[in-house]
């Protein structure tokens, strides 16, 4: 019986996902050979690669004038990559801090350039929040701008995309697919796959055209976006299964109604659950209204010596994966797209009967 | 039904390890959801992590003082990490240049240090060779001496290890777990998993630990084996599946004999296939005889003409991928662990048969 998942990552899969490849591990379309078995150049897996692409170009309305590469090292290793391939002459980009995940990519960026740290994480009434964009101290002279979407280990989310006509480069690790997202406002976005695309091993750069050219002189030549571009993400062998199951994950996007109906869902999703912990003593979420992630849901006990039985019992009843990341504690449900409504339903009768029982 | 496939990468893989992986796909072990859906960090994939990595101790006689790295980006980002690593104060290595692999291999260090290439690749009576070791200018200040044990694409694989005070760092993507290796010879073996071990994705890293920490500041940070070694190679999220999928196949290995008894398969193989090769008038192999790669036999046609043609009733016979590499042409039969004795007796029979029709 399969539960529901909370992992914030390598996270749930959809099960029609799952069954297709399981169908076909061994033997891919009557061809005698699983798709792993395949060469990444072959005409079979090509098709594959390719029409992964086109899907998720449908899905995200991603213009012509980007490239989008299937690459393999996580979102750290597109930390490095970044500022190796956009830094450019000036040597200077605007990274705004938000979280764990934020640092992690300005402290990588610092070792190659001049990294000018916008800390824009506040609190409000005790609260973690983002600050306006009025608030911030953006350089006239970046080559390019980073954020993260959504902080996937804090649950804080961008409101909306900041405006600059510096690039924007965006980690959308653990928010991609959730929401319609306007690409065009964007030099690059990156993700890792295994949260909300797939399984871990790929990750996503979609890059605008005119920014593939600026490699510095050390950067690893597989890094190299416009070589990468150039070869269709296939300067070496790609993270092949990993890129077939993104792959069936677009397809499931696109027969469920695609990024809007996902979207539908997940703001239900959220809804359902950020209000059921509004409305309880018992539990409470740290974050304010307006900048609350859709897909991380972090939150506490009351009693927080009850953690670890909340956790067992949880699992007992088939809601898996709820700790909160090791460096914050607490609690946390990833509710990315593959974990359906009746999931976050299921938990919430869980997490109410918990508080009746031990409130 | 399973054909024989012979792709030289991503290639084939045991079936009972792909139906092992099938059965399990959609809940592991009774938990409730495929292991791709798991945290890397979780108590379960931990244990798979390092059940793999001791497994495969165990199958390499892999000595104590050195570390097990399973890490992204192929054998190609680790022509970059190999440098940035190990080049030292010196900055100078030597490369032993006897192939296309081992010359891409040394055009990427050539970015980061000062490379003496040693011309390895030599011809006797219109075969391909590789020079006695005698014949070899090393230098006296390597920080370390580089080969490919066996290049895929010309079926070239050294007859013995070299011998040097130097670190011995050697690319095996194509032969490791092919024939017992005493490791206590190198300072550092890399192999990309997606021949003789896995599925694409998932790099193997084997490094005696005196070379850890080295790295040239500029390395981008998850590329340092220092770090990657003190955590269990989760610096951040691995290829999680690839290493259950390799893990899968160091299991059936050790079901199987092992390395020893692999081996023996294997030469069985390739004296079936050369053997069958040099009886005949049609086919021919350009490879002196002591530097025959156990695991790709390349081959041609005595009539050139009739590749397409071959390539497609060999198809059609359950014999897949056996079109040379597309920089050389002609045929290659890449014969690794999950290729059984069997398919090799197919391919042979079926290529007795194509020679009589075609002759």
């Amino acid at each position: 019986m399969r539960a529901y998942n909370f992992c914030a990552g390598p996270a749930a899969l959809p099960t029609a996902v799952l069954e297709k490849a399981q169908a076909e591990m061994l033997d891919w379309h009557g061809k005698g050979l699983s798709i792993m078995e395949m060469s990444h150049r072959s005409k079979d897996y090509v098709a594959v690669a390719e029409k992964a692409e086109a899907d998720l170009r449908k899905l995200m309305n991603i213009p012509e004038n980007y490239k989008v590469l299937f690459l393999q090292g996580g979102a750290s290793l597109q930390f490095s990559a970044i500022p190796l391939n956009l830094l450019g002459k000036n040597d200077k980009a605007d990274y705004i801090h938000t979280g764990i995940w934020s640092e992690k990519a300005l402290k990588e960026a610092q070792r190659y350039g001049d990294i000018h740290v916008v800390n824009a994480g506040i609190q409000i009434d005790g609260k973690h929040a983002i600050s306006a964009q009025s608030e911030w101290d953006l350089s006239a002279d970046a080559a390019y701008v980073h954020y993260a979407d959504n902080e996937t280990i804090g649950g804080l989310q961008f409101a909306s995309i900041p405006e600059t006509d510096k690039p924007l480069v965006c980690d959308y690790s653990s928010s991609i697919l959730s929401a319609p997202l306007d690409v065009s406002k964007f030099g690059l976005i990156y993700a890792g796959a295994q949260k909300n695309i797939g399984p871990a091993g790929l990750t996503l750069v979609i890059i605008r055209e005119d920014l593939l050219d600026q490699a510095k002189p050390e950067i690893p030549s597989i890094l190299k976006y416009s070589d990468q571009a150039k070869n269709g993400s296939m300067v070496n062998t790609p993270s092949t299964y990993a890129w077939y199951l993104s792959g069936l994950v677009f397809e499931w996007l696109l027969e469920n109604g695609g990024v809007d109906a996902m979207h539908q869902t997940n703001l239900e999703k959220a809804k359902l659950l950020y209000g059921y912990i509004d409305s309880s003593d018992f539990y409470a979420n740290p974050i304010v209204e307006a900048n609350r992630s859709i897909m991380n849901v972090p939150f506490t006990l009351a009693n927080a010596d009850l953690e670890k039985q909340f956790l067992q019992e949880a699992e007992a009843n088939h809601l898996l994966n709820l700790a909160g990341h090791r460096s914050v504690g607490g609690m946390r449900a990833s509710i990315y797209n593959a974990v359906p409504l009746e999931g976050v339903q299921a938990l919430v009768n869980f997490m109410d009967d918990f508080a009746k029982r031990n409130g």
